[in-house]
């Protein structure tokens, strides 16, 4: 039975389907939407208890929270996707916690602020606000890459999956202050895999 | 040299003191606070960029992000506090994400504005939203736990400490529609490695 991925291409199930890409696999997309609630119907929950998506099955094992099940997908069928060392695994976990502490909530209020909800129901302060709080980590991560072109050990990997999807509406952002994290975004949403998870999304 | 771990006990740091305590190991602990700034001086951002506490210095190896330094710690030096399978792992990861996700913010914004603040300066309002959207979570939580004693195969572990240690301030909720979320809390919080930490944290 292919692995199934839960959750449509408009909501943070982007992330999966981005690695599903890179490991090539067949599996089965169920696209749940969260707007009409099908993300909370019985059979759904009882499938899925956190009733969040992304959601995946393989094989009878569920899982949830996109951070995680790219870590799991990674490191189960990905290769050199997953980074070699102790070090290097820590490191991902790191990016990955980041990434959802630092960016997540943070760009979101962003986005909407700056661009996503009708004009009139922009709160250009709000976005400013959350503009200014991102400042601090972009800037580590900016530093980071000015050293080393990914963010763990010396390929594209998972640490660099989890943070650039979690970063995706940052591609519409001014980064021209901090040009090493700008093209290393870019370089990763231009990777095929980013491109046809985007495009299922757009 | 002993491994090092940064930040006050006050801070998110708890957590990580708490995983050093059911480590038995010798460690040095600097309290660097947030509250004065020292955690963005030159020479603690240069030993971690993200200026972040915690944050710990494994014989050079510097992490941050709680999260991630607990599941490393656990996973070098911690045996059985670290899941045997993968999918234990990988289960391990999703309690921790969801942690982060569901109630890290969300619990500090209730217990600000329910008792920790000034009560002049308290929002009921925000007390009760923030409540509010930890239901869902808690509710996971406690059906997961009416289950199991423990939220990954069958002892504590790392996935326990992580999500346990995010939810200090639950302590102080009234949890008695989530026995089993309420008791698992509880009996975290009960071990010795964890009253030693809060004993340093109050």
């Amino acid at each position: 039975m292919a692995l199934k991925v839960y959750g449509a291409a408009r909501t943070r199930t982007v992330r999966t389907l981005w690695m599903m890409g890179e490991l090539g696999m067949p599996y089965e997309h169920v696209p749940i939407t969260t707007q009409d609630g099908a993300n909370l119907k019985p059979d759904f929950v009882a499938l899925n208890p956190t009733g969040r998506v992304p959601a995946i099955d393989d094989g009878g094992f569920v899982l949830s929270e996109s951070m995680a099940i790219n870590l799991y997908l990674a490191k189960t069928y990905g290769g050199a996707l997953y980074p070699a060392t102790p070090q290097g695994e820590a490191r991902a976990w790191q990016w990955s916690f980041w990434a959802v502490t630092e960016i997540d909530k943070t760009i979101i209020d962003w986005a909407l602020h700056s661009s996503v909800l009708p004009e009139a129901e922009r709160d250009p302060k709000r976005a400013r606000t959350a503009r200014l709080e991102m400042e601090r980590p972009l800037h580590t991560l900016d530093q980071t890459l000015a050293r080393v072109p990914w963010l763990v050990e010396d390929r594209f990997t998972v640490a660099d999956l989890n943070a650039a999807s979690v970063m995706y509406r940052a591609l519409w952002m001014d980064l021209d202050d901090k040009p090493h994290a700008r093209d290393w975004l870019h370089r990763c949403w231009d990777r095929p895999a980013a491109r046809a998870a985007r495009t299922m999304r757009e």
